[in-house]
């Protein structure tokens, strides 16, 4: 590779980590501040999370606070907490003058209810105060949750020339001007301008000859979820956001939505996979422990449900214990099914794709449990008739059971994240452990139901 | 709600497809155009994909090129290959001449082989067709197959004013200004500004004394997944794509950007739940089935598998035929392990948070899996106990079973995953029924081993 190629791609090396905590532990403040200068305060962040904290505090007491309050942003949220623990609130306060409203609003919600107030008094900016108080009264899954005050807005009886001289002290407190939004006297949202169509319109065009009525734009109470779905199919990168009698309150970024996105894919991957959301592979064994014992506990009294009824059914059916020897495959083949449906269902719930009636929704997964049942239970028959040699009935009654089950999975995975989502609940929380424990003990007895009947004993 | 508030939320109702659908069985072409001309294109590609394909037809043949070739690239993928194939390729190069670069190579590297040299060939602009071209060499997944050419760049030797007047020409081709890149003469990239920058300087500046010059860039080569990743990193909006030369080639927008990462979260997803990716709740019973079938018949041979293992230890263990009715238990517990620890790679490998040896890591899973295995295994043989009054070294038999299976579940749920990626297979497949299938297995295998080792029958 070629000496000149700016490499993007930060590595975080031991050696780095090392040359960092060296250098601390010196006090060589020259050298320090010299080396991290280089970094992009995203990098410094992935620094600071390796180093121990008083190290960390030792870095952030050295960089100047327009760097460090950006950094702190980027930690990962328990060393933030443990970090702002460790300043003052004054410190606090001058951290969150650097910062935009959004983000500074996030970090004061962060903190204890009894240091948010401190906090806020030592902030000297009056109107950055009160807008960060505005933007704290609002639900963080919302719209206001997620809108910075930060943005560039005109009136449509300006002229382009006043507009651009004007807005130059706007756009100075903006770090990126994505559209200038139009308003009218009332402070409504009226229209839309881009940067682009200002410099490319003459001087003395006025505003409303110019600007693009056409502008999308979400309530300050619409969900966080609707916001990043209606971005993401319009390709917007930022959304004007108002009250409900169209008055102009602030704006959210892309930015802020890809975290939304990110955020929600993990939390959905991590429910389906039993973990309660919110840990990462980096985390202490106790964090690691107290997300995935629960589901594994849930697990566990679905294991106990399944031999509750088993030994229920076990005198009963000495003659055939063959059939206990396919009960693996029966509560794998429910559990599969079950993860299957769900997921299909919690994703299309996600994206908005699940239309029509539930009814036709359950007739649709009924039909496709009984195609896939079919195959599966042929298959299934032939191998335990021919490999393990059963009884044509003990062959009839796994077969049967197969495409039972993988029916009432089927319903059951595809009804009950429907039936979350209708009630209000998060239907991710219907995947993974949950629904194939739920499944099991359903597949099991059903099994056991049908061999009854069919084997008579 | 109030009459004036604008509602982003378009709702696709079966009242709207049903008068789309009047209206072209009418030819009311007027109506029609009057109807349609209210809505985003994105909302109007959904009507389309509600509609049969001839009468989606007619819309698209109604409506002028500019918003078609809009409303195509927003159709559900299966729909714009009927689409496309009822144009002629001088049809789809109209089309392609509205669209952006990124998305025109997008749409052609979509066609068979053969159509596409037909339809490049009756594309009118030749910048375009060759910026078209270029584009089509690189891979899809590679920044190159993301980045389109339409950027706004300028000349450090110009100044201020020169370059508002110049770029003015350059801008209009460009649906977004983000970022402005400073190439030198050699057209390498040596910095950028904004359009802020450039409004807030004075018109005789040179560009020379006010781009800055630290701007991120990837290689062209670069993968889609790490351009993803630095472009949430550093919160950007656009990012500049160079040669191994440094010459600027195009640049890539967060939109897309966006895309990729929702496609990756979904197929994550997806593979976790035990699907063939790329299928949609509102898919048809057949696609769903192809999707689903293949996991279900490896989950059905794991099955068959536990089946043969159980058979071969069933006449040894007559007497300790209560040990079956656990088999369930074992099984949920080394599919739920398995899923959790797998999950954790899997998003710590996407998110590069997966740092140090494997052996650490393998490590950190044994003893997490411990501490897990002696909990759960506790509560286990205390239910067994007291509730299915096992003799004791049954119940010792099932927690012993339960702490092996827990830990070797960690150990295969945390090493497949790596292995793949180091061998550089996508490390999801080994999540779902993959890893539930072989720990069923390997936790029954394990589960009669101890209980011969301890009951020694």
């Amino acid at each position: 590779m070629s000496e000149e190629k700016e490499n993007i791609q930060f590595e975080l090396s031991d050696e780095l980590i090392e040359q960092v905590e060296i250098l601390v532990a010196q006090q060589n403040d020259k050298e320090l501040q010299k080396l991290l200068n280089e970094f992009h305060y995203a990098d410094i962040a992935e620094i600071l999370d390796e180093l121990d904290l008083e190290a960390a505090m030792y870095v952030i007491k050295l960089l100047d606070s327009e760097m460090t309050s950006d950094i702190i942003m980027e930690l990962d949220e328990d060393n933030r907490e443990k970090v702002l623990k460790n300043l003052s609130a004054k410190e606090i306060a001058e951290e969150i003058e650097e910062l935009d409203t959004d983000d500074a609003a996030d970090i004061i919600a962060e903190l204890p209810e009894e240091r948010q107030q401190e906090v806020i008094s030592h902030i000297e900016d009056e109107d950055h105060k009160a807008e960060i108080k505005e933007l704290l009264a609002y639900d963080e899954d919302t719209a206001g949750g997620l809108m910075a005050k930060e943005l560039v807005k005109v009136y449509e009886t300006w002229t382009v020339a006043g507009c651009l001289r004007r807005i130059r002290g706007q756009a100075k407190d903006v770090t990126r001007v994505h559209s200038i939004y139009v308003v009218d006297k009332q402070n409504k949202l009226i229209g839309r301008l881009s940067l682009k169509d200002l410099i490319v319109a003459k001087s003395d065009q006025k505003i409303a000859d110019i600007y693009i009525s056409n502008v999308d734009s979400v309530n300050v109470h619409d969900e966080a979820e609707d916001v990043a779905r209606v971005m993401q199919k319009y390709d917007l990168e930022a959304i004007p956001v108002v009250d409900n009698n169209q008055k102009l309150l602030g704006r959210i970024t892309i930015d802020d939505i890809v975290d939304v996105m990110k955020e929600e894919a993990e939390k959905d991957y991590q429910l389906a996979a039993g973990i309660t959301s919110d840990v990462e592979a980096d985390d202490s064994i106790w964090e690691l422990t107290k997300a995935r014992l629960p589901w594994l506990l849930i697990g566990m009294f679905g294991g106990i449900g399944a031999a509750t009824i088993i030994t229920n059914f076990q005198t009963v059916m000495k003659d055939y214990a063959i059939l206990l020897c396919f009960v693996p495959l029966i509560q794998a083949t429910a559990g599969n099914v079950g993860v299957q449906s769900s997921a299909i269902v919690v994703q299309g719930l996600a994206n908005d794709t699940i239309k029509g009636e539930i009814l036709k929704r359950l007739f649709k997964e009924f039909v496709l449990g009984l195609v896939n049942g079919v195959a599966i239970a042929f298959v299934a028959i032939i191998i335990s008739h021919f490999f393990f040699k059963t009884e044509y009935l003990v062959s009839l009654t796994i077969g049967a059971a197969l495409i039972t089950v993988i029916i009432i999975a089927a319903l059951i995975g595809t009804f009950i994240p429907i039936f979350l989502d209708k009630r209000g609940v998060d239907p991710a929380v219907a995947t993974g452990p949950f629904i194939t424990t739920s499944n099991d003990i359903f597949g099991i007895l059903l099994y056991f139901l049908i061999a009854k009947l069919i084997l008579g004993f």
